[in-house]
């Protein structure tokens, strides 16, 4: 975002938005223009709102899938028009991939379709591809001239990544297939179990998403889950996210993040939302 | 630096200057105003121009002390002069303390007379401290609105350090004098190494400064030492660093370290320089 905004410029995100991209762009006087994503359609890409807000001020255009907070993976073609759409209009398209291996989905191979493009920006995560958050690993893959200006900014924050992360990467790095697989289906039981135990509740409801591992949920008869998902972890020690911190449209949902909790665990999680949620409705 | 500046406001910083400030100033579009140091008094703080250039753009003093190039830790009170002239203006000081444990002068002890400041920023460095280089772990010291606005950026960053790194700082904490102590009679008694062997030189010569592991020298009868330091590097291997990315002023300077170098190593790296120095002049 250093490298692309100026003042003033616009950066359109899908929108329920993981918030930190919003504060990024904030931070150097970017302005975010959010375009609400279809919840009906299992919160799929809004093409023609995206298309309605382009202007001249547009520099770039986040598309963040497998989506934080809502699970959803874009379908390919619409990614594809947006991109082509972007090349044409010399908008700068950020993929934030951080849940590329967490798709369950087995047509998902975004990263082919794309190599052509010049103003193209891949962002992954090491960290959430092994489960190894605490090591904050990460790459971009972009083209030459932009990675060499990426290296001069990266130098005045933290310079490199811990030497002891890079290593124990590389040791991941050397078996990756079983340790992504491992991680990938560990993620996959919970899903399912989630699945189930929201389906059992009758009050709850999720048409699943397919991708990363998080869970958006409309809780009913809740205009605002702030105080809700506050009394959550007072009264329940249980951590769900309110919907108004990924846009003021989803108010009335909460983030439920399953990549780090045992089926087990998810079970009793669920009984704990239910039985708060059975209380006020 | 995120925090503080707004485009065209100035940040003063004395010269020689370590040029990630500089980086980090311009690429949020602030601009930095160099003060040269005075090369007589030891690279000492030129006071009297730092003055003079204050005016109503100037958002903020970056002082590094002991100071990365030239090792120069500065006059405790003229450290305060400028907090005082800073404090009344409301100018920000930031107070690069990321070498304050390799003082080679026992009166240093900065931190205590700054506390009452409000607008001050103080950086420190436990790579350096501890010599953890590998690690990225460094902290700020700053009130405790400024530390809750840092935390936001943080976060858009890399969120939080890593967790190993944290784990294993916190085992050298437990024994903090004793790592210190290690880590500081290294570099000491490779700087002692370094001052008799530039002395023995006869043709190199460094009035050695009281801090941090550098030494910033002046190369005999060489305009620009860029060259000189390519050619040290492809026909030496020596690694120092030429004077210019310091600031043009100091063209004719290089920048050795001497941190992480062994007293014999030193021997030999002076005598690589002696052999260039000896061909050209």
């Amino acid at each position: 975002m250093f490298l692309q905004l100026q003042y003033g410029d616009e950066v359109i995100i899908p929108s329920p938005v993981y918030f930190n991209h919003t504060m990024a762009i904030e931070m150097i006087g970017g302005t975010v223009v959010e375009v609400n994503s279809i919840a009906e359609s299992g919160f799929q890409l809004n093409l023609k709102g995206i298309q309605n807000k382009i202007n001249s001020k547009t520099k770039a255009i986040i598309i963040n899938t497998p989506n934080n907070p809502t699970g959803a993976t874009y379908n390919n073609d619409d990614i594809k028009i947006l991109a082509q759409i972007c090349d044409k209009k010399n908008i700068t398209i950020v993929l934030d991939y951080t849940y590329e291996y967490f798709s369950y989905n087995l047509n998902y191979n975004p990263l082919a379709s794309f190599e052509h493009l010049k103003n193209l920006i891949i962002i992954g995560s090491f960290s959430k591809t092994f489960g190894i958050t605490g090591l904050r690993l990460g790459y971009i893959c972009a083209s030459k001239s932009i990675i060499e200006d990426l290296c001069k900014i990266q130098d005045t924050i933290s310079i490199c990544a811990p030497s002891i992360s890079q290593n124990i990467l590389l040791q991941l790095l050397s078996n990756e297939n079983d340790a992504i697989k491992m991680n990938f289906n560990s993620a996959s039981d919970s899903r399912d179990k989630l699945i189930k135990c929201l389906n059992d509740s009758k009050i709850l409801n999720w048409e699943a998403t397919n991708g990363a591992f998080y869970a958006f949920i409309k809780i009913p008869n809740t205009e605002n889950t702030w105080d809700f998902c506050e009394k959550m972890i007072i009264e329940y020690s249980l951590l769900v996210l309110p919907g108004s911190i990924f846009g003021e449209h989803w108010k009335s949902y909460i983030r439920i993040a399953y990549g780090a909790v045992s089926p087990k665990e998810i079970e009793e999680g669920v009984q704990r939302l239910y039985n708060q949620i059975s209380k006020t409705t």
